[in-house]
């Protein structure tokens, strides 16, 4: 006996079973057809770049989790994410495109991290984004929340919350405060819900901050209500700076245009809380959120950035996206068991031959296959348990058995293999049955 | 100004525009739907295994090819087809999984091989197979043909060809003829539409055989005729050996099956000249050919072997399987001109608003989204000339444009940009005409 190799995946890559991948593909086709159906265009680009392009804003965190190789002479990676290969493509077919250029990409992206429970190496991340030529209207940023929301919605959630801030509001009020440098106070303040605000106040503190500006920055952040109210409280502060009011003006204007594609205010709201640690974005954010599953944490989040693709072109390419990080979702998902499919089986009946009747099975199954009824025939010789065991293991909801008797009547028993009820029908019968 | 990166991919990787990757989508929904109605469920492996498991079976030119590479200690690398983390699956998960186990896997999979027009170092194939526990009865490879015939059918072709042939058939017959090593015979053997009749006698001869051997072989070959008539012609060679019996009454068996699967004749042959290169095949084998395009060579092929998984594990695990070649199908039907999108917008109607009437078109858009029609809305101000150029390169079959006059009446024009008729409309009218 030859020496045998260890059938194994590499840990923290994740892998399913049929009836899990049945659940899993049904997720992505939702989310696709929701993406489609509002007007993104798909794209698919290799998971392998050069390194090169991949490294060009900068290394960090992003460097060490990346898979990295050479072939030849060619430094290679992949990709870490969907956001830098869109960057290259828009600049590499930039004169094929047709701005506002707006794309989604559903496609496994690669980072070496820490294996840890609900984090993979390899997940789907499945993005949607609209770039501009020069310049893109604030009309886009509100197209996002209502993809979302009709994704969700057929995903089979009700109850979801779609947060929505702008950084300018944010960084305009800092400025008001006498707060010139941003960055770490939107980092520290986007922690507000985790950390408490009592911590936020010290850590701002621990910055340079005063109290009086930590106390008026938690304050400002927590400000809730509906949007109206908020919008007066934010009114009533009478602020007089300039990126504070463009900021509000364009959350204004976003949550206006949301109200007019019809997305419910419940699902739908401003909260000053979402600052977005990253400071790729520039004004519209969003976080979206499992109103009865908070341990879920943030299912998709994005926002508005004002250059998309710097490192490569002189070109200015501002533009709005968003991603659903859905391996990450569906795990977490079917782990709550939250989820069902709405199809657990592919195909609606499987042809039970007894034994030596494979020939009849199969011209059986050509006639409910003729009739437009997805059907499978059981192909290897046993006993009837074994076979009805195999089509209750593959959640196939109905089954025909076929031997001498049905061959001479042609006549057959339907078992609906959820109720157990059984019928003697003809073909026809179980056509119209099954339709 | 900084160095900007060069934005470009890598030589040999495919990547499309817009355009083509919603014909290039089409085709592998086609596939996939075809796949999934016959029963055959979805699988998603990592496209990274550990190099130890992708190269159980031995390295060769498969090695060569991988993209290796460590992450820490470990040894990995990118797949290189979709058979070995199939072989792996299924050892992994025996204990639950269902046999015959039919799975469907469609999936990126890379070759670092030499960059050539119509070949991809990255590519994706879309795989089935029907694996047994211990053994796996004939019927089943009647199955793949089936599925093709109508995966083939669906994606628009009328004239393509399956050809079947029986491994143990020839391998019968050479033995007939006094020749016990058949692997090579069938290596020369598989060239001879390639290399013509006489290229085969003279390798064969150079291989050892004597000259009435490889007379017999290329006559064997070259038998031609319908099914019936081969058979004929089989028959009356007379030949007493048990592998060729055998070979000879599966192919019996699987033609006899196909034609009770309702799959027209003119579609699916047997070929004497079909014997695959590969000897991993044991039983039937399977290559399909578009009647009109010669020059795409073989679209789809698979057979029957005896022993997925014998490099990780005792089990024996025969299978039938069978794959297509996408992105490479792909490439050369569009670079022939051969496909079109059914459907080459994934909208089918855009609003264009006039400058300032961005809000009115919004709101319009979503009249038309809440009765199922599919529309976005151009959100940039400029010409409308500019505007119209949009929905004509992205193809939306559909313009309305919203301005002052249109906000008053509630009546619109639609202009049909394939016609370029136009109508002056109520939404309900243009829903009506668009549904």
């Amino acid at each position: 006996m030859s020496q045998k190799v260890k059938a194994s995946t590499l840990p923290g890559f994740l892998e399913l079973l049929p009836q899990d991948q049945i659940m899993f593909n049904e997720m992505m086709d939702t989310i696709r057809r929701n993406f489609e159906k509002h007007g993104f265009l798909p794209i698919d680009t290799p998971a392998i770049e050069r390194s090169e392009v991949l490294l060009a804003k900068g290394g960090g965190n992003t460097e060490k989790q990346m898979y990295r190789f050479k072939k030849g002479d060619t430094d290679m990676s992949l990709r870490f994410d969907l956001t830098v290969p869109l960057a290259r493509y828009t600049v590499e077919h930039f004169n094929e495109l047709s701005f506002p250029f707006r794309r989604y990409h559903i496609g496994k992206v690669y980072r070496g991290e820490k294996a840890q429970r609900g984090r993979f190496r390899e997940f789907y991340q499945c993005d949607i984004d609209t770039i501009g030529n020069g310049s893109i209207d604030i009309a886009n940023d509100a197209e996002f929340p209502v993809v979302i929301y009709h994704t969700f919605k057929e995903l089979g959630f009700e109850d979801f919350t779609i947060r929505i801030n702008n950084r300018r509001l944010l960084k305009g009020f800092y400025e008001s405060l006498g707060i010139s440098d941003s960055v770490e106070v939107l980092r520290i303040v986007d922690k507000i819900d985790k950390i408490g605000k009592e911590n936020v106040k010290s850590e701002l503190m621990e910055l340079g901050l005063n109290e009086d500006q930590a106390d008026r920055i938690v304050e400002f952040t927590l400000i809730e209500g509906s949007t109206e109210e908020i919008f007066k409280a934010l009114e009533d502060l009478n602020i007089e700076n300039e990126i504070f009011n463009i900021g509000f003006n364009e959350l204004k204007q976003v949550m206006n245009y949301i109200e007019e594609y019809d997305v419910p205010s419940k699902n739908c709201v401003v909260d000053l809380k979402i600052a977005r640690g990253l400071d790729y974005y520039t004004g519209t954010v969003y976080e979206t959120s499992l109103d009865n599953y908070p341990n879920v944490g943030s299912v998709c989040s994005g926002g508005r950035y004002d250059d998309l693709a710097s490192h490569y072109t002189d070109k200015k390419l501002p533009g709005v996206g968003l991603s659903i990080g859905l391996s990450r979702l569906f795990y977490q998902l079917n782990e709550a068991k939250i989820i069902q499919a709405k199809k657990k089986s592919l195909v609606d009946l499987i042809v039970i031959p007894m034994d030596g009747f494979i020939d009849a099975g199969i011209r059986l199954v050509s006639k409910f296959r003729n009739s437009g009824i997805d059907t499978i025939v059981y192909t290897e010789e046993g006993k009837l348990g074994k076979k009805f065991k195999y089509a209750d293991a593959l959640n196939i909801p109905y089954v025909v058995v076929i031997g001498e008797n049905e061959v001479k009547t042609e006549r057959y028993t339907l078992r609906n293999m959820e109720t157990g009820d059984q019928d003697e029908l003809t073909v026809e019968e179980i056509v119209e049955r099954l339709k």
